[in-house]
């Protein structure tokens, strides 16, 4: 993780630390039995400055789990500085005794590190309709407020349910001169689509951030992160990204107006700021993409030629989303007629006469029809078969790029997803059994 | 099929013979060599009278295969009274050269049936992006039009792609003291979603309906039919449903305004019609949900308690399309959660503590939580134990029934569909190599 990326008008380098990479924050994760398996189930993170600010976004699923609806809460009428979470078990679907439950969180973790209540962040995943095993929660949020430290990892993995890795990312910059760290950890595997679903991020910043710019930077960075990916179009009770400011980098509070020093050649530090948070996002939002459930690709879709934004994101949704699709990407089949269909059908503008695909580099539809439908009858044949090998070498990659050119306007968009294979099926079907 | 149904105000016998169960209907299907296999591939269906009225509804696809464009032309200006289907191919995203198909696919089918070109409806199914082979399909026309009979089967098998079984139906009722007959072919298996995919369905009916009526009558069927069944999400490019009305029967023509004898106990003629219409479609449609690709189980989901008709239809749609609840039902895994995430995340609107889940007669989920949550503790785990294993036990069965009640309202929706199985991505990975 040595190169360098630069993204816009500034450097940032990815490093390593996840969220305890920004200075000021202690993180545990902890085995408590609420998993089956003797697995980490219960995370605690905490931002040790009493300024912290924070920005959260969550599900709009109607049917949000309890910690939702009480994290909510929180952020609504209180400044978090901590956030417990657990896995194995969604607290959701559970009635009143699930809100007293994840109320109950809450409060165990602030006696523990003698802040509010109103102060901690409540996340969950796991099963639905199933109440919260309270002993074990309970004695988990204890034994990981004893433990906290900086091994972010540990938090990572004490959120996955069928993810195969624990993801995180952290990257330096520097802000007015000020070096300065945004890190995060996510979860997520299944049910995953956009606005916000099956996961979970969590993200620090040692920058001194002002409350309403942090929560409008965090929306800008999840509308082009977390909201572009897709698994299998789910969406989840339980979903958040949460961000805490601690702002023990020492720099100054960053907000919109924030105005970088006339020699920085950077940028202002609020729009490098939030091109930084949005890296973060993106990679993080990547992660889950490739691990996607029984995912043997990593698929990266790309729409342009849109009439408008929308269109473009909701052409490359329908490709992403579409189990035709999928399962040829999964066969290394280009049969691009599955994406020509899925674009059709995703009611978005364009013109059947110019809509090109492309797998990788070889373009394998144009205007409409396929890239080689004009030649002599026998010599298009045997092109048509060429493009069709070049195509198949193109997919045989563990990374696939696709390509859709709608030719009616100038918008385009970029989607993560991945293929569908039998193991989707297997994980899905054996999940509770 | 010998059982009688009473479907409303009136009663309908389901009888042999599919679409030449109506009389003055000839039908044909032969392969000629566009599918691979020696299967049939191509369909003829003719109407005898010159009297005919006809109506169709399209794919709303906006990549609409070529066939899509011809037929819907034809429609618009004329009235067809032959259908000329072919499969194996799709004639989809074949540029000007596919139109040119498709027209002369029209021109041959009303050069041996002696007709106009403009009378006759043009359908193709198959692998999207290659030309259709015409010579075969040339061939296939006139060898179909030397062997029209009363063989509905032939022209139900020539319209199969993925289908395991041909599907065919036809009923008799009486309008206004006159034996009446409707009958339906229909294909479809994959790529199967509400708003008319990857399906083709073709009814002839030898009652006499006057043309407005007729259109209007197949919009309505095909709302509470075809458009209620889901396999995948997907739609297609070449989807159609068209029915022929001969008059056959000799019984009065029917309209919007014909009103039924005063002996009569069946109702109107026009409504009693529509009723009928509906039954049929609606069997064709379940007969293609049962079919869907690598289905294990035929899945009813019902919605009621919905604020609106429309947001009961989304409820259900959500369930039906969800990846997670269709392979937990492969599973026979009664994971209600799912069910409970499906519908919060559709937007439909609804009580979260009033939701209530069934499967089959055994309720699993009520006031939005496991229906054992309110127990103590013990007792309500060992109740809870029974009540997974009473549903398990629904599961187990070929067709499963999921009902849900959202708490807010009093509309209703029903929509069919199939499990999600390894064999789905097996199919769909193996579909053109």
């Amino acid at each position: 993780m040595s190169e360098k990326f630069a993204t816009g008008a500034f450097a940032l380098e990815p490093i390593e630390g996840g969220i305890t990479a920004p200075q000021g924050f202690t993180v545990a994760g902890v085995a408590a039995g609420i998993k089956k398996s003797p697995k980490k189930d219960v995370a605690l993170m905490f931002s040790e400055s009493e300024t912290t600010t924070a920005a959260a976004v969550f599900t709009t699923n109607r049917m949000a789990a309890a910690p939702v609806v009480i994290s909510k809460r929180h952020m609504a009428e209180f400044v978090p500085r901590a956030i417990v979470a657990n896995s194995g078990n969604a607290n959701a679907c559970t009635g009143p005794e699930g809100m007293a439950d994840a109320v109950s969180m809450a409060r165990t973790a602030a006696g523990e590190l003698d802040i509010d209540p109103h102060e901690v962040i409540v996340a969950s995943t796991g099963v639905i309709g199933t109440p919260l095993p309270m002993d074990a929660v309970t004695l988990g949020v204890k034994m990981a407020a004893m433990e906290l430290g900086i091994h972010s990892n540990r938090a990572a993995e004490a959120i996955m349910t069928t993810d195969t890795f624990p993801k995180e990312m952290a990257v330096e910059f520097e802000l007015d001169g000020v070096k300065t760290r945004i890190g995060g950890i996510a979860k997520g595997s299944g049910m995953i689509r956009p606005d916000m679903a099956t996961m979970l991020a969590f993200l620090t910043t040692d920058a001194a951030v002002e409350q309403a710019f942090l929560k409008e930077s965090l929306r800008k960075a999840i509308d082009v992160s977390f909201n572009m990916i897709t698994v299998d179009g789910e969406s989840s009770t339980n979903d958040m990204v949460a961000l805490l400011a601690g702002g023990a980098s020492g720099g100054a509070t960053i907000s919109a107006t924030s105005e970088g020093s006339s020699v920085s050649a950077d940028g202002d530090p609020a729009s490098t700021f939030e091109a930084a948070l949005a890296f973060v996002c993106t990679e993080l939002a990547k992660m889950i993409a490739r691990d996607g459930e029984g995912a043997t690709k990593f698929v990266e879709v790309r729409v342009d030629g849109a009439a408008s934004d929308a269109d473009a994101k909701r052409a490359a949704l329908a490709i992403a989303n579409s189990p035709l699709v999928k399962t040829a990407l999964f066969a290394e089949d280009p049969n691009w007629g599955r994406i020509a269909s899925a674009v059709g059908a995703s009611g978005t503008m364009l013109d059947p006469a110019k809509v090109a695909i492309r797998f990788g580099t070889v373009v394998v539809a144009e205007d409409g029809a396929a890239a080689w439908v004009e030649d002599a009858a026998d010599a298009g044949a045997q092109r048509g078969a060429a493009i069709e090998a070049a195509a198949k070498a193109q997919l045989a990659s563990d990374e696939v790029l696709v390509s859709v050119t709608l030719g009616v306007g100038e918008a385009t968009a970029t989607v993560w997803t991945c293929d569908l294979s039998y193991d989707y099926v297997k994980i899905n079907a054996e999940y509770r059994t």
